[in-house]
């Protein structure tokens, strides 16, 4: 089969060997699989994947258990052992020898074919479009920090970034009822979240020292981001850091130590509210496509994915 | 009088006019003071404070309120308005035109007298000597842990550094019932631990990443003990930041984001507990104490706090 793999060094595609079918996993035909800017990380180097890249994705159950074959899917992107204290206590997510799709140890999504434990497997509502459905994965790291702090929607929140995540970030909290600003540097994505009730503020007009919010999520993923996302959180506020932060940020740290600020750390989320969100029609995905480009010519959709002004570029993995 | 004072250059003991009586105020003579690492911040330009320095203190009330004339006391040493939204909901140490004894635009405590609002005092139970009351402030900071985490009892922790601050931590986390690992750098801090019981272990020893802890406490003030705090705390574990980090400590934050890492800033804290801990012979604060020296010698009392091996400098303010 056709698959985008990156070798240590590039990222490129190529023949691959259809993945073998396995206990406890079905064979997924790929239909949409969207690029995450961790894939582009991992394509400079970090983590030091190789193999097949992605792990945002649609498609149908091709083999596997009876109950799942033919059914139209997403999956969660950890595998986890399952027998672990981790995995016992409900955190698989953070299970220590999970292997993760297209990031560690498992091949990606990026293909006309992905192998997924079932146990990560969530069927798809019908009312729920590939072109949304595409979108669960990131949109369920969204929904993690109302798994995190259930008490976000009474909170005056800022959003800092503008990129995918923070515009998912932005309509997840407001849907919650979260009183919500979106911080970015960019009028047409900013758009997207006006068009939703949302308030927005360019980066240029943002005054950090000024806020006091209960709650800032930092989406940016740049050390000055980070900065002002401290700056911006109020006395015994809470600074939700999204975005790894590359290379190693000199960040004046005394802030938090001086505001008592909780920052928190948060990662992937729970697949069902998101799906739930796809399927009422909360939240606008559809908006963030910037492109969609052919599995033959993926490696070319990670560099689109890097241009000014991108949000999300999907791969269509079904034709050639 | 005589105080120990900074000019933004160099701190000396020198002639200052006595404190000036105010409204809900008192005067309080000075007993003993206690030097802090702060002071030794202030002391090299940090917050850009001018005055009189010190913050860590026990005395007798020399004049203001009827009430108060006569009692021994300790201070909190946030002057709070009292009229704002974070003053009225309880959180006057975060007021944010707070005054701060001896840190921000208010004359501190190595001093013959020291002014402090009487809102800021407590009476100093009988069965407290002064030698243990002037560890009231930096005991509360370490109380302050178990007021932001009311759970840290059921937690395994990690305290990182045998400092002042690391020892109090240890013994409060301790006191409170967690299973408490210290790990420093000096056997004969460690030593005043393991005689309250508290396991203990030599840096050199400590294997960051077997850790998986609990909640790991970061009272090191380095950029590696940051580090290292953050690889020994387990996915969605917590870390106590209680040191301010000096310069702008370029870290890798990305596990804080892997493994959904609660980063928690904490400062000063309860003197209610403190009290009542020294009241009850509950930490062992006595063996903390280095050397005492006489308020005239208050400037090598500062430098005698940065040698290798020191502990917890005090000052005699009542001695020439």
């Amino acid at each position: 089969m056709r698959a985008l793999t990156f070798d240590g060094r590039q990222a490129r595609v190529a023949e691959r060997p259809d993945p073998e079918p396995a206990d406890g996993h079905a064979i997924v035909g790929v239909h949409l699989a969207g690029v995450c800017n961790t894939d582009l990380e991992i394509a400079r180097g970090y983590m030091g994947f190789e193999g097949i890249l992605g792990h945002e994705f649609v498609g149908v159950v091709e083999d596997g258990p009876e109950v799942w074959r033919g059914a139209r899917v997403v999956g969660e992107i950890n595998f986890a052992c399952g027998a672990c204290a981790a995995c016992q206590s409900g955190l698989g997510r953070h299970c220590p020898t999970r292997q993760v799709m297209g990031i560690q140890g498992a091949d990606g999504a990026f293909a006309e074919r992905v192998r997924v434990p079932v146990a990560n497997l969530h069927r798809v509502p019908e009312a729920v479009d590939d072109e949304d459905a595409v979108f669960t994965e990131p949109l369920a790291a969204a929904f993690e920090i109302l798994e995190q702090l259930p008490d976000a929607a009474q909170r005056r929140c800022v959003v800092l970034g503008d990129g995918k995540l923070g515009l998912l970030v932005a309509q997840v909290l407001a849907g919650a009822g979260a009183r919500v600003r979106a911080v970015g540097r960019h009028p047409d994505k900013l758009a997207i979240l006006e068009r939703r009730g949302i308030e927005t503020q360019l980066a240029g007009d943002f005054r950090p020292e000024a806020e006091h919010a209960d709650l800032v999520v930092e989406a940016t993923g740049s050390a000055r981001g980070f900065e002002q996302a401290i700056a911006a959180t109020r006395p015994r506020g809470t600074l939700v850091l999204k975005s790894t932060i590359a290379d190693r940020p000199a960040v004046d740290l005394a802030p938090i130590v001086i505001h008592e600020i909780q920052v928190l750390g948060s990662r992937c989320g729970p697949f069902a509210p998101a799906l739930d969100a796809l399927a009422r029609d909360r939240v606008d995905v559809r908006s963030l496509v910037s492109e969609t480009l052919p599995l033959a010519r993926a490696d070319t959709a990670l560099e689109r994915a890097t241009a000014p002004g991108a949000v999300k570029i999907l791969v269509d993995c079904q034709t050639g």
